[in-house]
């Protein structure tokens, strides 16, 4: 296992966001393009439910690159609140909004920056996003590949009916909840620990990080805890040159904790947005902004076991 | 946060498996009996669906105590391996099991105990359930409670369903899946932290460690990835005592990663068995006898965070 | 323990230095002038053997702060390289000085930062000493008071022989090593543990944190080498007010890895700064400039223990 | 860096001592007979000072071997207490011993075993002994050699005036401390990190893991503190092959916190064992024991690097 790790600061409206990542090999020429393409993913999403909150999110780096290229040490950047409007949240720093964390924050740390949802905000994954970028650079380079789509929003899976969705909560004032379906393809056999430190372990631990889920599985899931044996496993085949694979693909690319060579597929859940009519402000759905997180998450993980 | 924590070892099939546990506080009196009671209940379940593997599961304890109290060092236990029967795998030394972890085990080690399932074996929960069953009584003098049952098998919920089923099951050399409901109540507000370290989090690590689990959902779970955020948000309402309480819980006791004193509830979704035909020796479905468990590793998560 | 950490990054001649503080408590008023005498100490030392690089380190908080008061979310800070001269070093830029780090850092990375020392140049401290000054306002608050002092230089332990020899060492190209007395009173009775995390054992690894130190003792250190038992123990003593006491103090406030009460005080070594004849911009002598670290180091340490 | 690391346990008069390694790599047939000599090079020492409890040190494998070849997965193994005689240390229930840790633990858990030494007594370093063997022989493989010997004992460096000084404090009931030199030559250059994990800082934190342990210094260690720049650095000069090597060693083979090729040597200060006057049963000096633990604790650190 390497040893990629990040550490990440900032309230959604203090300075500015950041992080430090550690332990990223020397002498990878990084491509900055490839990280603005995820910022502007995450800042505008695809669909009309997209933020208008406009950041122009510039990533500034600090520290860990010459000319481009990585040295080996720690790795700092941190992207500016530009856009932080404190006074849009002034009327709520004696208010405890439902569903957000704005009650536990301040029972825990008998202080709150309440200007807007401070370390709680959607806005902390920025951070993720750029080391994810790089993650998924230095991944690409083994032959490995991650993607994330949405599969479900409001339960609908029809592109259309989903825009249809949107609009409706859109014109209510309300929100709507999703599932994003996540995928790693070429990873070799043999990731991942047997106890402590299985690869869907460390993916789950990854995904419960992202403000607002609520669910994780990998393979058919949940859907196995409904099944029988004789459906559920997956017998081995010898391929024609001659290596050894899978039939089937329940198991979702693993078992007892480590990669088997197939595709690890998941998905994990939101819930709705807790913040209700705040109009065009405000999305609707977390979930087309979400999918370069989970990518980002699912990234910083499989990184770690290379 | 404290500092609790467990480092097991062990084959299935070796001399022993075991643990320590470090950063146990100084001076608690250990109830051996309540360890016994969730060794049992680990070795049998209550149905009939029970292993016929019957150990006799006695713990010895080598160090970190004196007279029954803890004295704030390391304290190793062990549980031997006495009914190992390495005789009934010695025609698998050659052979991947689908599903199971023999294959990876081999790609990844070069090597593996194929004398039983080794480190993937369900055996290796052994050492969980005895530092859990050390954790709950813990937790149980801060006035915390941890439980888990069966909520589903193969789908079924109705007891005298699941009944027929496993019977089913058993007569066709089938194994089924299934779906475990836990829940902890008397969470002070406040536990777990807002990014790296949410509650739900270092749960959902915790279950993922349990092998054949496939999904992890707390409160509402999966279930909110439809809903609207009308229906999802928890209204706070002041009790006649003035505190602040919630209407409802589909949070499952968890905002921004912090515990906000309401019940946490979550379910564990397991795959069916992979072991399939090999008669009595083997259980059916792993559920009755989860449960001890999830509720091991829901303690062993929360006492992190007192 | 607390889980106060901090996490550093940037080379002496990039665009910035920094940190990122983690598991600062909530609520804590920080006093910014007390940060920027620590950052003068730093850049200034005392003596006339002081640099001549004067950058104007000025640090900027972008997280964890809401009015100058700490939200307990991570502190990240960066202190901008102002006054970096690439220029100067760009004919080392194929050349391995000696006893530096350039040599090694050339082979580990096959890449380096040759505009200065990179991440082995002494401003990498900058960040410790930023943390350090926070973390002894929190020792402050609970009566714990860390003291650093030059205690000899070039084997001179008289201040106006140092001040004759670093005069000379100037006028001849030369520099010199040293000696650092550090000092922690206020400690209260048990921090640190028996065997991973002794007292001294986190002392001494922060300390060789510090480039150029080579040793580290504690207590009356090597001198108990040629001791007998009955000169180096400490014997208890009841005081007038019935509280247990030492009559001496030999052990150096510690036994057994934790502390007992009495004053901590440990010695650390620096070698003589390697680079040589390079006139007025460089030091002569790590040592002035050092003590405000190590009392940061102590500071970050003890502050893992309360 | 691999993940070969050590969780011990035991106290000193309990059941057993007994660690359990993680991260050691599959598929190494260990040589016990290696084991079983430093075992007895704990037990006994060299020299006529050897302690006269006789244990039998028999050690026992759980888990991680399948004949004796490692299958990568945690290797246990305890060694039982067979010679424990709480009546010895019965009349010390009540009294703190001076310069022990007695008071600080009984002071920071409320509770000790006051059966001899607990936690805090050198045979706590019997597990490092059993790991630091297989390291040792992890390292050999790779063509690095670790040795430890006594250097000076009550600052004699004669074998024998240190045999007439042992003797002498034996008839008188006294103790005495000494110094034990480290060496570890083959090791290739990179090792380290530059800031947290430079290679001195992880020796200094293991070998002050060691109890009565005072002092650390590596190189020229406390000496270069009296030298000037001149004399300490160490010139680059080109072999006949054409590798660059370095003309002197004052810096112990590291720099920057990197390895640079050349052997890594240091010291470590014993204060004299504080049990006085107990007769043959209690050595007069710890270090002909100790050696095989500072080799050991050197083992342990430098396999992390690799």
């Amino acid at each position: 296992m390497t040893d990629f790790r990040l550490t990440t600061f900032g309230e959604s409206h203090g300075v500015a966001v950041g992080g430090v990542i550690e332990g990223c090999p020397a002498g990878i020429k990084l491509d900055v393009q490839l990280i603005k393409e995820d910022l502007a993913r995450r800042a505008t999403g695809k669909t009309s439910s997209e933020s208008q909150r406009r950041e122009a999110d510039e990533v500034e780096f600090l520290s860990g690159l010459l000319d481009g290229v990585t040295l080996g040490t720690p790795i700092a950047f941190i992207v500016r609140n530009t856009d932080a409007r404190p006074e849009d949240y002034v009327d709520l720093k004696d208010v405890f909004r439902p569903s957000h964390a704005d009650f536990t924050y301040q029972q825990k740390y008998g202080i709150r920056d309440w200007r807007g949802g401070g370390r709680a905000s959607a806005r902390t994954m920025l951070p993720y996003v750029v080391a994810g970028a790089i993650a998924k650079q230095l991944l690409a380079a083994h032959g490995i590949k991650i993607n994330a789509s949405v599969q479900s929003i409001g339960g609908e899976t029809d592109p259309e009916k989903i825009e249809a969705l949107l609009k409706q909560c859109r014109e209510e004032g309300d929100t709507v909840g999703g599932i994003v379906h996540g995928s790693i393809t070429g990873l070799p056999v043999g990731l991942g620990e047997p106890l402590d430190d299985k690869f869907q372990t460390c993916l789950a631990k990854a995904m419960f990080t992202i403000p607002a889920v609520k669910g994780f599985e990998y393979g058919d899931g949940f859907a196995m805890a409904s099944m029988r044996g004789t459906e559920a496993n997956d017998a081995f085949v010898k391929a024609d040159d001659g290596t050894v694979r899978l039939a089937t693909n329940h198991s979702g690319g693993i078992q007892g904790g480590i990669t088997n060579g197939e595709e690890v597929f998941f998905n994990v859940a939101f819930k709705p947005i807790p913040t209700l009519g705040r109009g065009n402000r405000h999305d609707v759905c977390a979930l087309p902004r979400a999918t370069v997180i989970v990518e980002a998450m699912a990234a910083l993980t499989t990184i770690t076991f290379l």
